[in-house]
């Protein structure tokens, strides 16, 4: 409902008008948007009070509800309760269904935000490339949210397939069991939520192409975002016409990706708490998943607790950084980090352009990803600050817990289940701002933009 | 003769194009600033090899005299000896000049810098605003240099003054040793160097107003840079009329201090390790010291080792931060952090002008301070990583040292000691990226822009 109002208010343009406090939150497309996920968290933390979804009865009150369903919620993945033995199969099934509820709205609202900006720049009359606007021609909002759940539930009934079938048949799960892994897994890593029903999360499963493989496939899908899934299933577009979205996010991946992978092994290959003992494959699987899960799923298969300070520190730039725009994946995302890479780049060497691929990158893209990009150092900055005086831990794993939260990626060193409850808010607070913040901050900065009529007379401040 | 060469090369244009390697690198007044510090370097790590310079006779040979010279040169204040013990009074009087020079070398090099800056973009056609040929109209070259000396000449005297009385007259020093003492440490104040002839810097010295004051005057002096102090100083211009960059970087060194103080008192005010065990006077000095030694001074009152994790975050702000353009100061400087800061104000409220005080930051100006924080980011970055690698402190003292020395501050946690080799050239390798990179890059950035004579077609790839 909250979406259908907010398309209507699109639509309609400004709102209504009317007095009612909620329809008057609701009444800007992007402002719907955190009131839509905050109502949802709601809801969620009331089911999860539910003593039938809870081993405990109920007895842990309301601050394990409440961080689960912010964590469900926002697709994070990080607990402060097991998943596997707190809750009941309802409670696990409440957290599932809180997944795919946040996945697809982030993954829907995103891709009808960027729609609306690209429409509204076009109502103010700049001239839109040829190439672009063939990126987002989607039809109607009604043709989105289907596509969208077409894609969700192809990729995550494929992904439970091939789960199902490993977990029946190589760890000697009953059929009902091994389904219920296998939905419960696939839904986990296409939404990049990094939930598991194993109390030490896929730490089992590091030797096991059949089980790492899919699930890093479907987090590298999800994760590449709708826009890019839509241009290259469709099949049209031969590689040299992609347009730069698509570009920045397909080359970016892959470049992230391989160097996240070998970072991870030649940090980790050798070392007796990671990767030592494995075997060759479990060695190679382990290095992928290194790369795969910071960006921003958040599943482990190793002990990040004992993962060495440099691989914590590459972990940390990969969460960051995190996945592709209007994906299930959080972080500041790869177009924001690569646009800020190319605007250096040609500020190094001279040009006042910036220019990927024979296009130019707008100043306003520009200045939006500087804003990103510098506002999520502040958060994280501003929660790293937090958490070091709510607890006693090393800046490592403080620094750490918070970059997790914030790009909603989940990965903790272990210190998510001891921490005092405003230390808890603290982390509700960046994930629910890295989440939605990014995505409603950048939309708000294109949609609300209105060029002055007269220039100021310029100063130039020395820089640096 | 470096400094003449380039105004030469700078008055006539893009150099004589004779063949010679030296005269090549040093045609471009931008490559000039490296090359004439490179050499200086190189000098003084020559004359702290003569025996007669150490009390060990020369035994340790290359190591110590490269990372003291280097440090020294780049007023940094990392040291890997102790100053008070290793050094003879003639390797102190050695480190003295390299200081005095070092500092000197930036204040006129960066000055005038920004001077070529100015002409060439008035060259380029560019309208420049009435306010703005008042800021830097200071007749030709000669003038900057006499200037500078003759302020440096003056705060020093002043500074040294009151530290030589207080030293002769409160700590039973003789007249020698006081003035000595008392030149030493106001030169290495004026030039934020952080050399200090005691073993213990200045924490014997941390609850006595007489020595913390005008050190810390002398600081902030020397730190607001030479532009801001001549404008200050000429008295002509009422406080509506000044400049941004004058506006800029005294509100920011306001603001910077007053947080600072603050921030440094609230996390250490009651700790055992710290200000616990001082008198009332004590404290506040020790916590407005806290505020000034990391921008970027880096001499210390308190054992930093012992600092709590908070105060360490607070210091690591405040010294990437840094302090003034054209001054002795380090780090990506105010007026960087703060166009950054107004930019993504701007963005925030939905303007497509950076405005500041009736007046708009151009473009490239933004540019330049987006690529200059950036490029310090990742300058840090890639030093943390590299002393993870080589080390096995923890992420909280390699962070904090490889800002420090990345924005020439000098403070340490204690670790510099004990560092191989190779982390010592890391460490040298970024200190002189920090004081020669960041006004070089910034420099080189705004000289030669050549803006594009057509316009690619623009896209907008979604950001965040
Ligand atoms: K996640
Ligand atoms: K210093």
């Amino acid at each position: 409902a909250a979406v259908q109002k907010m398309l209507r208010d699109a639509r309609n343009g400004k709102g209504t008008g009317r007095e009612n406090v909620v329809s008057r939150l609701m009444s800007h497309p992007v402002r719907a948007v955190p009131v839509a996920f905050l109502m949802v968290i709601i809801v969620g933390t009331g089911l999860l009070m539910l003593p039938a979804a809870r081993t405990d009865g109920g007895a842990e009150g309301f601050m394990p509800a409440a961080f689960t369903s912010v964590s469900a919620v926002c697709v994070t993945g990080l607990i402060t309760v097991d998943t596997a033995t707190f809750w009941t199969p309802l409670g696990q099934g409440i957290i599932l269904g809180l997944i795919q509820v946040g996945g697809f709205g982030i993954m829907t609202l995103a891709t009808l935000l960027a729609l609306l900006v690209r429409k509204s720049i076009g109502l103010r009359g700049q001239l839109v490339a040829q190439s672009e606007t063939h990126t987002l021609n989607l039809g109607d909002v009604r043709a989105v949210l289907l596509r969208v759940a077409r894609i969700m539930l192809a990729f995550e009934a494929a992904t439970a397939l091939v789960l199902t079938l490993r977990f029946w048949s190589a760890y000697e799960q009953n059929p009902a069991t091994a389904l219920w892994h296998g939905t419960f897994h696939a839904i986990s890593a296409f939404n990049n939520a990094g939930f598991s029903l194993y109390s030490d999360n896929l730490i089992g499963f590091a030797e096991d192409p059949w089980i790492i493989t899919p699930i890093c496939l479907a987090i590298i899908g999800g994760g590449l975002g709708f826009p890019v899934i839509i241009q290259l299933t469709r099949g049209e577009v031969a590689p040299k016409d992609w347009s730069i979205h698509l570009r920045l996010t397909i080359y970016g991946t892959l470049l992230l990706l391989a160097a996240g992978t070998a970072l991870f092994a030649a940090f980790e290959w050798n070392r007796n708490e990671t990767l030592g003992p494995l075997s060759l494959t479990g060695k190679i699987l382990g290095s992928f998943a290194g790369s795969v899960f910071p960006r921003t799923a958040g599943f482990n298969s190793i002990d990040y607790g004992a993962a060495s300070p440099e691989t914590l520190m590459v972990t940390n730039i990969l969460m960051f950084i995190g996945g592709g725009s209007a994906g299930t994946a959080g972080g500041i995302k790869i177009t924001t980090f690569l646009v800020l890479g190319f605007a250096i780049w040609n500020e190094v060497r001279g040009r006042d352009q910036v220019t990927i691929a024979h296009r130019s990158i707008s100043s306003s893209s520009q200045r939006q990803a500087l804003s990103v990009a510098l506002l999520g150092i502040a958060a994280v900055i501003a929660g790293t600050m937090l958490l070091l005086i709510l607890t006693d831990y090393s800046l490592e794993k403080v620094l750490f817990e918070a970059i997790s939260a914030f790009a909603t990626v989940g990965m903790s060193t272990g210190i998510t289940y001891n921490l005092p409850p405003a230390a808890e808010w603290v982390l509700m607070a960046l994930m629910f701002t890295g989440r939605i913040g990014t995505v409603a901050v950048a939309s708000a900065l294109a949609l609300t933009a209105h060029p002055r009529l007269f220039r100021l007379p310029e100063e130039r401040p020395i820089i640096g």
